[in-house]
């Protein structure tokens, strides 16, 4: 290796132009969404109902290997982008490892996440289409902030449904959101059909992603000029979030680092998919091999405790079915858990290589992640997001193992967000009084129960 | 000028490696702290009573130009430095101004402000010394963050003095301080018996920065091991902050940029000191010759509205005297006010060089700055911090005046922090309940009344 700054930066001209599609490279394509109607895979015309016609396209393309990143979304991505790869010195030091340790820092924006990437493309593309606004669901809230960002960039309307327990907890992310001119509710609300059904099933319902998407897709497809966007899952947002992965493989080609193992936090998927697809592709068309390593909350354990069957992507069954692990649309995750990364699904693209077997996946509960969120606060001078924090966690196992070994592998993880709008958690976290939240047996078996029968 | 990009970033290699001490190029050295017993000023002797050694003797230090910062320092910065130099085409989008708009961003660290960079400055020095830990005040409280953080790395303990009213409406900024091991306790308290008699006399009062530092001076200079650190005012801040100014001139001259106009918010002087003074070295070498602005809040306004005198430091009157732009130490801003920059004096470094006409000042009402502030957020998506919008509604002001005579002025401004933990006032601003507050020429005329009789 040539000496490696601490900060690798790409410069413009280094920065990828297309973003990567992975299913051009898979032989057993990802399941197609289906109507819930009909059974029937969900055609171009049923899609552009609720999404955009562009974005519907790159939903149903599994073959166009690259795909050029238009050039108003290029330049958005200027503001923050190329984002950093750093060399880890310090944590590596801290953990007294012969690892080395990389990650690629996404938290460098106002949204405090990946999550612009994705925002910034969909705005552009229901821009494009003429739309007056668009209508999402946000959890932690960076999808949130990063698409009302992204929608103020272009001068579209943005209507945001809060998971209630986020909105309640996080009201200066709020404050963000309203900044960019964006209108908040928080979800389950009144102000839809679907809203108002949960509030009458569950009065007390600290709500849930799956439940938000009901409601925000139900404004999308019933008011004129609208349409809905979603910020993890769906192919299109995956392919978007390449862009995280192809800067990676770029800096590391640049000083010739060759990785060994990777690692991202995955709640949908867009992270880990917008982190490792480029890596992954490597390993489809042989020409590379990593172990890559997903991590996922064990108190929504999609991966690790879900089955792969088809099922809703929301809690009120309005949306199409997407085969993928899952652990119930009418599993509801624990508002105890401080982060985001509560969906009780998976991307099918993910869904689909997991069950390949491409890629292996973690669960960690919530203490033990903050353990490590702390650890690499003190020692590289980023407070983590929570999210991002179970890759920290399954990063530093690995570099504690190779301490165990001797190893000196290379381990690069995605850090796709940083912590400050999560403080609440961490005053859990430091007052001793933050609790771990793992569903039992029975809770998912009958979450499982309620699958879809097709 | 060849082609810019977005965001100039210096390599490693190209940093600068000593701080700038502006004092050793003025002809009219600035006024010595004195003691306020017996009015001669201070030595050696009695400053390291209260400061670390070595930061005593860069106090008095008038005339070594070049200071060589630290290996361990250096090292620390590579976390966070180099900053970037933005160029801001969004926002000259935006504005629709031929002038040219660059701002150096200082906020990409956790403390979210370039307080760190004088932080682990003096963090380092008291480890050096052989210290326990160090004391200090924090305002809007990124001072605080930073020196907790800086502390932690040294293994150093960390007593945070926290104005009360920034105590009560951040109780986030407290979590991140204690998520890095410092401690916190909120200003006035009845920890001190400085503290008791201020509120004996004040029981309401939401504190302020002269009656934390009093509080946090008190504890120093009573406890063995310990020493007082203040994150601006002083010539030592001023010396360590220079590695922005630096830093902005390795940038500007890479890609041959000549500014014409230079901008820095100030409160005590550290922001606009660190990133100005090398840059007003320039004029006093007579090499160069650039207009430069300090923008500070018409709620606490010492240059604008203060005058040039000795005037103690602290509310208290138990610190050092110093000669420099003050609204008098009994001045207590009002809490009504947003971010920091409350400190009734200024640094007696750029009060000598303000009364030698080197640079202006000019004063900001709140409300006229928080839509700078959101200009600039939706303009280049960076939410920015009170203090730092005081900069940039100079800036915007200097590129609209461009706009109306066509100069293509270049404009460079220093962004010295994020916003994230202000949305208490964002949120005031967003509701439209934010109100302007400045002082009548009573209240100043009253507070001028007391400073000491030499």
């Amino acid at each position: 290796m040539t000496k490696i700054p601490y900060k690798i930066y790409l410069t413009e001209d280094e920065m990828p132009t297309q973003w990567y599609n992975i299913r051009s490279d898979m032989k057993q394509k990802p399941a197609p969404l289906l109507n819930p109607g009909t059974g029937k895979p969900l055609t171009l015309e049923e899609m552009e109902h609720v999404f955009c016609t562009e974005l519907s396209k790159q939903e149903l393309d599994n073959d166009t290997k690259w795909i050029e990143i238009p050039e108003p979304v290029m330049n958005f991505y200027r503001m923050f982008r190329p984002s950093p790869l750093v060399h880890a010195e310090f944590l590596e030091k801290a953990l007294d490892t012969p690892a080395k340790i990389f990650y690629k820092f996404e938290g460098n924006n106002t949204s405090g996440s990946h999550k612009l990437n994705s925002a910034i493309a969909q705005a552009y593309y229901a821009k494009k289409q003429g739309l007056k606004g668009v209508t999402t669901e946000t959890g932690a809230g960076q999808w949130g902030t990063a698409l009302s960002m992204a929608c103020q960039y272009f001068g579209l309307d943005c209507k945001v449904y809060m998971v209630k327990c986020s909105y309640e907890q996080k009201p200066f992310r709020r404050e963000v959101i309203r900044t960019y001119g964006g209108s908040i509710v928080p979800s389950p609300s009144n102000t839809t059909s679907v809203g108002r059904k949960i509030l009458a099933e569950h009065p007390d319902t600290t709500g849930s992603l799956g439940c938000a998407i009901s409601e925000a897709v139900e404004i999308a497809t019933t008011t004129e000029g609208y349409r809905y966007v979603l910020g993890s899952v769906l192919n299109q947002v995956l392919l978007h979030q390449t862009i995280i992965g192809l800067e990676t493989q770029a800096a590391l080609k640049k000083y010739g680092i060759k990785p060994d193992v990777l690692i991202a936090c995955t709640g949908g998927g867009s992270n880990l998919g917008g982190f490792a697809s480029p890596f992954m592709g490597e390993i489809l068309r042989g020409e590379a091999n990593y172990k890559i390593i997903g991590a996922e909350p064990a108190s929504c354990p999609s991966f690790t405790r879900g089955t792969y069957a088809y099922d809703f992507c929301d809690t009120g069954m309005i949306c199409p079915l997407a085969k993928m692990y899952t652990i119930g649309s009418q599993f509801i995750p624990s508002s105890n858990h401080a982060g985001g990364l509560r969906f009780h699904g998976m991307s099918p693209i993910l869904s689909e290589l997991y069950d390949q077997k491409l890629f292996e996946a973690r669960a960690y509960e919530q203490t033990n992640v903050f353990e490590a969120a702390e650890i690499f606060a003190k020692a590289e001078g980023i407070l983590p997001a929570p999210e991002s924090s179970h890759a920290i966690r399954a990063a530093i196992d690995e570099a504690l193992e190779c301490k165990k070994t001797g190893e000196e592998k290379v381990i690069v993880f995605n850090l796709s967000g940083t912590g400050y709008f999560d403080l609440y958690a961490y005053k859990q976290f430091n007052d001793g009084t933050m609790t771990d939240v793992i569903p039992s047996d029975e809770v998912i078996r009958e979450a499982l129960a309620k699958l879809p029968k097709l």
